[in-house]
């Protein structure tokens, strides 16, 4: 998946860029930050996916010579293009780990660098985290429904076009166990599973048949999909059929699949056929059109399923097709920058920040993060950004910074870690959370406040731009 | 984008591929056809997209030394391995044409190769069809409502990924007049372009400056974003005052850019002023959060906007986020084939077919496909798939055959056409339908006949099956 040259960004990224050099504001230096404003699925936090993609990205980012022809033809210019030609991102990263457990308005990632590469790498740095922090989220979810069953992405077929690649990694950041995606399990070492599809029983006479050629072609991780014609009267009487001559060979069927109709019905019929036959050892495997929600339902009906294959709900993130991410000018030409909104739950935070996640001596989360100036250490106390009476003293509280240092002169800094590590990573960020904050329908918010520096700087900024209107 | 090998899959078609390469089986023939089963959006049609990226990909599909180490370590056998390592697609495509109208539950495209490279095309197939006809009739009923406004894709940074890659080609292909994405704009030779961001503005320390520089540095096609502070007190006046500036210099401001509050009082307001100064020519931009619902009403309300930047509701086709096509066997070693389900409406329909649309001697639809054996020609009779007393006479009508062969032994035989092209085509083809299946609101259904030698063909399959759990 090597498709990102450094015109995979907005045009109008190359206009103001363009723009910039022309003014000699080419070193001009800027921090801009990302955060997203509202959490999707109704989730009381997200999980914050695609940072090593991104910076492995950033870190090669180039024009290619097609790009800088076609740009030509664009209308840039000849001493832009010159300087494009040996473009690199050469600045800062400060984030927050992937993996970790984040919340809305307070910065997640901070770039700082000169303006034209920091807008440059703008459209790619949404693109990627927007998406993949959409996606955990969602699996995320799925995960603390479904408890020890295994969860398997299934969803390539549906995904959107090539965004099924990185939906898959997401995935497994998010908690998943396995993916039926072979290019992504390849490129990402996932775990890969799959069953067998209703036309391969279809293009067979008979249903028993199909079984026993797939059982003999594939002795281990056999599947057996029991419901293209009837599930009780053929599909799982075929199914236990071909299991008992499996364990004549000495081999296990390890799975029936169910596809179609009554889950919670089938899983239990299907339950008392196999354990009947002393096949209690064959797990029940469901997929059709999943989510968080059913998963649920089904769990809660006991439904004897181990293993649940979702697929267009997680990868498309249905129903929220995107997070909302944004990435603001917050500091450039060594002044702090705003973005005034009629609402002042609009206005930016100024500044190049620092944000603290207060925890108890015990380490657990209280609820609450902090964001301050970049330079302070530890606040006293954090005002509500927004309600004005609203204020809390916590001087006694570990607090704990999110944003590190990941990228230096455009070379990255952390160490790689395997998708494992991460989605581990994740999950013990995720048990610091107290429990009302993962509840399942109307999670309590996990709240934000500013320290007092930042709010001073913030409304002295607010007030300076009234009274230039005035 | 040169992501695609073979891996590009799910894992079962590799496991159904090796059975079928065990049990010598790969050479057993086998017709697939693709459908959906429901209209996205509440859209009375689809706008069929995504072929000829398909069949590009599918003609130079093959699975790399890399895939084949990987598949290695994970099972498959050697023997295997060595005929995937010549894998090729040498099969047959049919499809309607890109572009055109396409309804629910009839095959849009059919499949027919041996089994194996059947098999292992589906998942790719499904995700560049299922994802561009979603954005494709998406962008087409935005089209649909804003009549001759332009119509600008802004969604990269909150695209699913890559995924925005192929969803502003469909765009193009639904009726879209441009794109912001550069790296799709150049691979599709499609008109890009671009304003300016909040940032730009802000990292000056007063508007009027960055708007000066803008224009400066971007003289044609220069548009100003006027809601970074105020956009009646300061945003319009700015712009206003560096159009005359403009002018003086001979050149014309494009457009002023609307991205926030209300923007059909925002647009009236701003056009009484830009016209109050005579600059009538200069054009009205609007963004953020648009979609079909929200350019509808902007135009209902009469807002002056000439040009929709629409992002996320766009690129992601929210809140449809997949189209359920599906693929599906139905025919393999010379005999029929049928997948039974409880209810007769996911009953697929047998044999390599056709599709024949029925027009008047006008040339305007009728408001009826029918689906027949592939080897019919002209039929008398259709029948309602589902509902045994409907039928209708059809002889009389022009029976244009949807389904043209595009790809023998592998190779595209059809000569690949601008996405211009294409669009004007999607537009003529659309131009034929009756108004009552546009309708934007509660459409009129499409209707769907099978002829009588199908319909009798699938109700023996029915019965053997029947039979045979009795």
């Amino acid at each position: 998946m090597d498709q990102f040259t450094a015109t995979y960004t907005d045009q109008y990224q190359l206009a103001m860029a363009q723009v910039y050099f022309k003014k000699a504001a080419r070193e001009k230096e800027a921090v801009f930050e990302y955060y997203f404003r509202k959490l999707p699925f109704g989730s009381g936090y997200a999980i914050f996916s695609g940072l090593e993609d991104l910076l492995k990205i950033i870190s090669d980012l180039k024009f290619s010579q097609a790009d800088l022809e076609f740009l030509k033809k664009q209308g840039f210019e000849d001493d832009f293009l010159e300087y494009l030609k040996d473009f690199k991102f050469r600045g800062k990263i400060y984030s927050v780990a992937e993996g970790d457990v984040v919340f809305p308005t307070r910065p997640i990632l901070q770039v700082e660098a000169n303006i034209i590469e920091a807008q440059i790498i703008e459209t790619l740095l949404l693109n990627l985290l927007n998406f993949q922090t959409l996606i955990a989220t969602k699996a995320s979810r799925m995960r603390l429904v479904a408890g020890d069953a295994t969860l398997l992405d299934f969803g390539l077929r549906r995904a959107q076009a090539t965004g099924g690649y990185f939906a898959t990694r997401a995935a497994i950041v998010g908690g998943f166990d396995g993916t039926s995606n072979v290019i992504a399990a390849s490129e990402f070492d996932i775990p890969v599973s799959g069953t067998m599809a209703h036309s391969f029983v279809q293009s067979y006479d008979d249903e028993l048949t199909a079984f026993r050629d797939f059982a003999e072609g594939r002795p281990q991780n056999c599947v057996l999909l029991v419901d293209t014609y009837n599930t009780l009267k053929s599909g799982i009487p075929n199914a236990i059929k071909v299991a008992k001559e499996m364990e004549e060979r000495g081999l296990k069927l390890l799975a029936i699949r169910l596809d179609s109709g009554d889950l919670s019905y089938f899983a239990r019929e299907g339950r008392k056929m196999l354990d009947k036959e002393g096949l209690d050892y064959v797990k029940i495997a469901a997929s059709n059109q999943l989510d968080e929600f059913v998963i649920k339902s089904l769990l809660e009906q006991q439904a004897p399923i181990d293993i649940f294959g979702v697929g267009t709900n997680l990868v498309t993130g249905d129903p929220d097709g995107a997070l909302d991410g944004v990435y603001k000018l917050v500091f450039s030409d060594g002044k702090p920058r705003i973005k005034i909104s009629e609402s002042i739950v609009k206005v930016t935070l100024p500044h190049k920040k620092q944000v603290f996640r207060m925890k108890d001596a015990k380490g657990k989360c209280i609820g609450a993060d902090a964001v301050a100036m970049f330079e302070e250490k530890h606040i006293e106390e954090m005002s509500h950004p927004y309600e004005p009476y609203k204020s809390m003293k916590v001087g006694k509280f570990i607090q704990e910074p999110l944003l590190k240092l990941v990228m230096e002169n455009g070379k990255v800094l952390i160490e790689k870690r395997s998708l494992k590590e991460i989605a581990a990573y994740s999950s013990s960020r995720l048990a610091e959370l107290p429990q009302e904050y993962k509840r399942f329908n109307n999670p309590h918010i996990y709240k934000i406040g500013v320290s007092e520096r930042l709010k001073a700087e913030r409304d002295q900024l607010i007030k300076t731009f009234k009274d230039k209107l005035k």
